[in-house]
């Protein structure tokens, strides 16, 4: 049976870059999973008696947000540990604590990471993380989108190497295209300091086999990038590329320090970049060149990697901080004006991951959406909706998201998961591991 | 007749710069508007049937924010003129809008921007701008508290600025001290670029007279700096000390474009900075030297700026922005922790307008305080919540807000105020602006 939804008195985020109006305010119809009308008026043969029927006045509807880099489980360790050296916080606070995970600390610290993610209007996160089976079912079960892969670190024996190796390939055969088509899955060789040469090459080779994407952490701090000319003689693109790693499509988290000739590098290969500005500000890796990777042509989108760096999985802050620091870094006020931070936070978040149908709100793309309540003194006057989403909004101000057609979050409330039970059982965990 | 209120069970914040923890459980009593206990247990002196009681579990209690720079009014144009070049945005949007402003206008942003505030735990601000009176009546009426003065730009001939100056003097002799004591005045010549020599050494003059502190806007930009310097030999700061500026109690706002000798006078002569991370970046006028004016014993507080360059009155996000940019700029992940943060939006706060009982949760200090519900995805684990206020909060997340012992937010609804008219007078001043 067709479920049809219509909503009317709407304005809806018109994202498509060139078009002439950032916003149009009309109706928008909804068949099953399919976004399959937009427009001012309702046209006769959509305005059928078994419709479910919305009133979209104060409402602006816009794409789910695509959070395309981030580490769910490590919810966990919110707010354990901050303000400190990188090393220290890594070798002090998270290492310990994560060799400690179970795969029952990964789900319901993954369940709390996706609770906060639909009820802030994120609709398809990318994960990177260990235990993934454990958070694909609990993608199935939330209704969410996601993009699931095994991060391999590579500092291990060769055995333990490759059985990381086939983890990551048998869950990618597990699982992609699984929860209707809402979990598609990648590989993911951790880093490249990280990862001994080999071994990224048997992931690119894996990928080739399996037909799949790719996706690293590369180029975060200055000296990441250092270690990798003293141990390999390059600088990490470059290094990549001779691993035959951008012979697969494939994305990059962070690429904060980037020459211009990497930035060249990256466009050629069409390689995406993860621009994830609040981890990075917080880790004080830098600033990425995002003008410079967007005037290059490169895909930058926004991720706001793993809760303990951040602190939170709010991607309305991460547009926002794209929009500010470049400008401020930069001294140029025009740099990533409001709708491109929008466009990085949704449309360049689905090319990143290569979801064709996400990230606009248009007829024959996928109905994930956000509904924000504008009538609130910070929207006031109602000049520029898209401005005040990325210069006045955050996750609190969603309403209403929907995934694949379907209501995951109503009225500030997600539909799909049990909150009290999910806040319980992840403070239980913490408890858990501060003992063990 | 003694109006008490008991907080038990709470969690509160502990910002006395020293102390051992960031935060104590226990009880708070509240004495009309003062604080009279905070600790473990509620002594028996203060377990009076009378009293209201209050269940403090589930939420975080933190002194109320103070802004420290803006111009609520320019809420009315918020959204209205972003991701511009500064001069166009002022000369094309900002100043043809602001020359048409009326009472009636400032009146209706004013109460946009105080609704929007006092929603999201700011209780006290600074305000320069006009028709002040208005504004003095909305904080009369909302319960905020405030501290207010005439901004006059001295670009004029002189009749006019005796005028402005006239008006600035009358404000503060009528107001200065008004609604139970929560309206304090200052004095306030624009900005060095603003104001001839001439005009602000008589504010000066009038400051001593009156005994009151001055507040201008100072060094926001490069080329003001440079102008300065063309103009009379000298930059902002030795500008400013030369006319007698510092010889009063004084603040002044941005401060991005300091020379180590100028932060040592600004240390020197004690005059707090008001940084306004927000809009300093959005405006693209670089980042201030925080760390380095921390480090030189320099108050530094935090402000918004007006909403139509930040485009909020989120002072989380101006928390959060201050602990965030600093560490990503410098490099060092240990700048501005975010115990130091909240300082920064508190304590510093209160210092820069020389409010000696505000700040701090303490026996003694004016009972503002504002309430977190922590029991959300996006606070849990409970490790840190003083951590969790600065990198994962939003104004969205206050529940309650006390001011001068009155409650005026009660589970994020305005007590004192009608939201409801305010958003349509809002939406109709702004309306009418544009056809004027």
């Amino acid at each position: 049976m067709t479920m049809k939804l219509i909503i009317s008195n709407g304005t809806f985020a018109s994202l498509r870059p060139g078009a002439k109006r950032t916003a149009v305010t009309g109706t928008m119809v909804i068949e099953n999973d399919m976004i399959v009308f937009l427009g001012e008026h309702l046209p006769q043969e959509h305005d059928t008696p078994e419709a479910v029927r919305i009133d979209g006045k104060g409402l602006f509807f816009m794409p789910g947000l695509i959070n395309t880099h981030g580490h769910a489980a490590m919810s966990l360790l919110r707010g354990y540990g901050d303000d400190m050296v990188l090393q220290t916080w890594l070798q002090e606070k998270m290492w310990p604590m994560e060799a400690k995970f179970t795969a029952e600390d990964v789900r319901w610290g993954t369940a709390l990471s996706v609770l906060e993610m639909l009820k802030g209007g994120t609709t398809t996160f990318v994960d990177m993380y260990d235990h993934m089976d454990e958070v694909a079912k609990v993608i199935e079960e939330s209704g969410m989108r996601a993009c699931l892969m095994r991060g391999a670190i590579g500092l291990c024996p060769a055995d333990v190497q490759e059985a990381k190796l086939r983890e990551a390939v048998q869950f990618a055969r597990d699982w992609h295209g699984k929860a209707d088509g809402r979990i598609t899955a990648m590989l993911a060789p951790h880093a490249p300091y990280t990862c001994p040469p080999g071994f990224i090459e048997k992931f690119v080779q894996a990928a080739h086999d399996l037909d799949l994407p790719l996706h690293t952490h590369m180029s975060e701090t200055a000296a990441e990038v250092a270690q990798n000319v003293a141990d390999y003689g390059l600088r990490p693109v470059a290094h990549l590329e001779k691993l035959g790693f951008f012979s697969r499509p494939s994305f990059v988290a962070h690429g904060v320090h980037l020459t211009d000739e990497e930035i060249e590098v990256l466009a050629r290969h069409e390689v995406a970049v993860s621009h994830n500005p609040g981890s990075n500000l917080k880790l004080a890796s830098g600033v990425a060149r995002v003008p410079e990777l967007l005037r290059a042509g490169v895909t930058v989108s926004l991720g706001t990697d793993g809760p303990a760096s951040n602190n939170n999985l709010d991607m309305f802050e991460e547009m926002r901080l794209a929009a500010l620091i470049h400008k401020g870094v930069s001294g140029d006020p025009t740099a990533v004006p409001a709708a491109e931070a929008m466009r990085m936070g949704t449309l360049y978040g689905a090319q990143t991951i290569r979801a064709e149908k996400l990230g606009l709100l248009e007829p024959g793309m996928k109905a994930d959406i956000v509904a924000v309540h504008v009538n609130q003194p910070h929207f006031v006057p109602h000049t520029d909706f898209v401005s005040h989403m990325i210069y006045s909004a955050s996750a609190k101000d969603v309403a209403h998201v929907w995934v694949d057609g379907r209501q995951v979050v109503k009225d500030g409330q997600c539909l799909t998961l049990d909150e009290e039970r999910i806040l319980y059982e992840a403070g239980r965990c913490f408890e858990r591991l501060l003992e063990r």
